[in-house]
């Protein structure tokens, strides 16, 4: 029987220290340490489903959760006990009842992912760990710009993916891969319906080949035809990746005859 | 006799796990391991004299060091050398030859701290070290801000330092305290032409109390005739402050007749 209460949750974590998002034998992951707090509460089992499952060392500012339980539940109660359970690394930001058809995964229509690059000589000691230093003499902000327009739309990201995923279709749409200058160099911003495994850093490693000339722009739709991951340059390290937003659909009742 | 060459450097630091700018005797300090390397790479003793000695935990994005030495030293590769040595919370900025009458502290004219307040309930994970989190919902941004204008001008600023400065007179001239609304909160920008120990963090403790309406903001003059330190709030903590930079003024060879 299905429990009567399902609850979403807005977090944000600090990536550095952990395992990923999910949980895995012989490690602390961010999903581990929210089920465990919440199973503390609520003395019941909890599973925790999230949107992105992203990997070690990649952090969030908009990873959305939900699970049931049988309880009902306060929610501006349950925010200040979790937040005071938690390491400061991960905070619950949102805690709210959630539609008996919402899915964190599913019902998800597209993600928001921010890839910070740090392009001066000298690092800010205070941003090291959530920004990929990448500083080179023949570096060009264009050329990235213009490598980056050619991810945009539907494509197949075979080229761009690890094994590790479990999807059937490697087809995804990039709405926007959009590249903002910001303090000591520039964040690429990928909004898509959906992201395979590794597919930002992978996309992202890419492009800084683009950027400094060790690959030309025209190699891109190549590499995207090619459906080989051996093609394509190695991922650009977790520490830059933040997983942003998650847009979802409205759910209305007629939902339930689908 | 004067060694023959001079040296100014632009250091920025995560205070995080030092005792502080200066060297003190059981602790490990900024001073203390950037002279260290020093040492190592010039084979004598130096003493790196800092124009701001920031507390614990204090930040620092552009503090300004010089020291002596009578090797002639390539600046390019001293910068490399000294970041390649020191842990990546301390980065070497800019490393440059400094007139023979420049002194970090007595050639500056006006030195600038900013002061960072996460107001939103939810911390940040990743900038918890670097904001004070103060979350109070009888808050009010627009009594911050007037307060903040009280302490501009030139004033005995006793009743807002601790006993551990040396300095002969209390009388400072802050030229402004600006409030900026920036993501989670608000800075306090402060400029000044000196700034007495625990200064910025004794003023931002009353400021914070006269936004929350536990002191009238008309005390703030009668705090400042008082000359008395325990009349005023407690130091808000060390982790909000930023070191931002030290402005000089131009040394010219009519300055050695002085």
């Amino acid at each position: 029987m299905d429990a009567t209460n399902k609850y979403q949750l807005k977090i944000a974590y600090d990536g550095t220290n952990y395992s990923g998002w999910q949980v895995q034998p012989n490690s602390i992951s961010i999903q581990g340490l929210i089920e465990k707090a919440l199973q503390t509460l609520l003395k019941e089992n909890v599973r925790l489903i999230g949107a992105g499952r992203t990997d070690a060392g990649v952090h969030a500012k908009g990873q959305v959760a939900h699970f049931c339980t049988d309880i009902a539940l306060d929610c501006t109660l349950m925010i200040h006990a979790l937040n005071g359970m938690l390491p400061s690394a991960i905070r619950i930001k949102e805690f709210n009842p959630a539609h008996p058809l919402f899915h964190s995964q599913y019902s998800a229509i597209s993600k928001e992912y921010h890839y910070h690059l740090w392009l001066d000589k000298v690092m800010d000691p205070c941003l090291c760990l959530y920004r990929h230093h990448f500083c080179y003499k023949n570096f060009s902000l264009e050329l990235l710009k213009k490598g980056a327009e050619h991810f945009v739309g539907t494509h197949d990201f075979t080229t761009f993916t690890n094994i590790g995923g479990n999807t059937k279709s490697n087809v995804r749409t990039l709405f926007r891969l959009d590249t903002v200058e910001q303090e000591g160099g520039v964040r690429l911003e990928f909004q898509g319906n959906g992201f395979l495994y590794k597919m930002v850093r992978n996309i992202v490693g890419t492009l800084l080949e683009v950027a400094t000339q060790k690959r030309a722009i025209t190699d891109i739709p190549e590499l995207l035809l090619a459906n080989d991951r051996k093609k394509a340059a190695a991922a650009a390290p977790a520490k830059g990746l933040f997983l942003m937003k998650i847009n979802y659909k409205c759910i209305s009742e007629n939902d339930r005859n689908e």
